[in-house]
């Protein structure tokens, strides 16, 4: 019998069909600087002067996937994606230029494909981000039924003499925290397996237990609470950077605090954080109790309510919460102790 | 018990590790653009003038990848993301600038992500790209055990009056075709499937059939043909920019010739190809005879030994060709016949 390539299992009309019923949307992020046709080999963006520095990162969403598939919520990997590039290409001073995506599975489905992507093209319109380009894999076999992995491209700009640098951070400066909707992308492994465990107690199963209202969510369900889209920081971040010298940014992804904020600071800093100066979203504490996660195990793995931190010069600190009103003063920047973390909880 | 994010399956500090194996060969690819230091938010890169268009691009390898993994030659599959990046940037006219790379599995063996990666790395070095940034993803259960998925992402620059355009082919221009090393990135499943329907009627398994010695590939393997690098064809494509005026380009990936040839091509011209004018590596013919594949199904899903189509004025093809000893005139392009395919076959 004659092999073709449909009768192994993939399909590229499949991928052009899919990308067909977002075109529309993808088309309105379309910005003065992209030149060409979308189906070209690259995608086409003016550069910038060489007054500006491009900053480029890639993200994924992790095993939120898994809860979002779960619940038949697609479009809420897509924006996080858009998010999550957006906030760590600001975190270096950057306005975002254009975005790129990569989505993988072993069989397309167009309608789920084009929930996934309509939602990234939309945040990339929120954001005036043109949606340059992107891949469509079909993979047979790579990943179980209905699974599909993510990854987002963000190229954005800053002019050279505004770029970020944690070296510029002085023992004294503030750490002003910008809250979370949730676990934001971070840390899904952990809460899934929580969830998981506490169903098997009960005897129920996982999607029982992500659905759920509890009381201690407001009658919310978990599934509702994990589903949380992950913040983008864009506009308090004009905000701030209108009304105060920012010295860097840390955004609280994986590794949770010990693992990012670091990032924002230089050798031989730390900070203390004051734990009582905001009010983490339920989820944290609900998962938590549940799976009995000791504290700096949180810490260290979500971001525990504040997704967002702005280090700024303590005579700033006034003028940068009153620009962005749901900002607070989550910490200070201190010497850090030799052979210690350098991010101390009080 | 307390639960912990290590218990779940996820171990930041191996994603670090693996990280470190490599950083040296990372630093190696770093330009003088390239600001800042690894471990940042965002990766930073001085951005070229305004007389300059960036061009993006992002790509994975597909289920070349289960080929790979199966014969333990991981190192292919991270030059193969680099060069097919390249060469996609390369058919608008692009040098490339900096490359980002994503790696995604439910458990990384820092081993072979050490392998994969330094890989990239060398070739990102090769091509004088700054290999600018990553993202490291572990997500137990997205991924069958040792499974891992790759995606690229490039971003290089051409000067604005040097973007190569299809709306500038003209009817008689001729296609130049440089050699292909062998199926490249492309049409893996439908290999794999064809391999394991042979091995079965063999009562072979797909690994033994994969690495047995074969008479019609001169003593190689199908496993070693099928891992060949995907080329990069930036040396030719100076070469032949400094001989001719290139008017266009098709990179043949995904698609085969009927997907790609057309990309290269303004609205209402084909192309008439001779297939006579070069000999394809022997796995073609090998892979097609074992899984019956019809002759047009071939030619929709590989490159049949040409991986790049250049398409220059017949003026300019002698010179062409002598600027590139492998080269050949593989076609001219023609007026397309209304309601038929774009490429035809001669």
């Amino acid at each position: 019998m004659s092999l073709t390539y449909r009768a192994t299992g993939v399909d590229p009309s499949r991928a052009t069909d899919a990308l067909a019923q977002v075109r529309a949307r993808i088309a309105k992020t379309r910005r003065p600087e992209v030149l060409g046709d979308v189906g070209a080999f690259g995608g086409l963006f003016a550069s910038p002067g060489t007054d500006m520095v491009l900053v480029a990162t890639t993200d994924g969403v992790g095993t939120k996937l898994d809860v979002a598939r779960a619940l038949d919520r697609h479009e809420v990997v897509g924006t996080d994606l858009v998010h999550h590039c957006v906030n760590d290409a600001m975190a270096m001073g950057a306005e975002p230029l254009f975005f790129l995506d990569y989505f993988s599975t072993s069989r397309i489905d167009p309608a789920i494909f084009a929930r996934v992507v309509g939602a990234m093209a939309d945040a990339c319109a929120a954001h005036r981000c043109a949606l340059l380009g992107g891949e469509t894999a079909e993979m047979p076999g790579t990943y179980g039924a209905g699974a599909y992995d993510l990854a987002g491209f963000l190229v954005g700009a800053v002019a050279r003499d505004r770029i970020l640098d944690p070296r510029s951070v002085l023992i004294g400066d503030v750490c002003i925290g910008l809250p979370s909707t949730g676990l934001h992308t971070n840390g899904y492994t952990l809460a899934r397996a929580i969830v998981a465990r506490s169903a098997a107690a009960q005897g129920k199963d996982m999607l029982a237990a992500l659905t759920a209202p509890r009381g201690d969510l407001d009658g919310a369900s978990l599934g509702d609470a994990l589903l949380h889209t992950h913040s983008s920081y864009l506009a308090p971040f004009r905000a701030l950077r209108d009304a105060a010298a920012i010295r860097s940014i840390a955004h609280l992804t994986g590794g949770g605090w010990e693992g990012n904020l670091p990032r924002a600071l230089p050798d031989g800093l730390g900070a203390v954080v004051d734990r009582s100066a905001w009010q983490a979203p339920a989820v944290f504490r609900v998962l938590s109790d549940l799976g009995r996660v000791q504290d700096e195990e949180q810490w260290d793995t979500w971001n525990m309510g504040i997704g967002l931190v702005v280090i700024v010069p303590e005579a700033d600190a006034d003028a940068a919460l009153r620009a962005v009103p749901d900002a607070v003063v989550v910490g200070r920047v201190e010497r850090a102790r030799a052979d210690e973390r350098r991010i101390r909880l009080a």
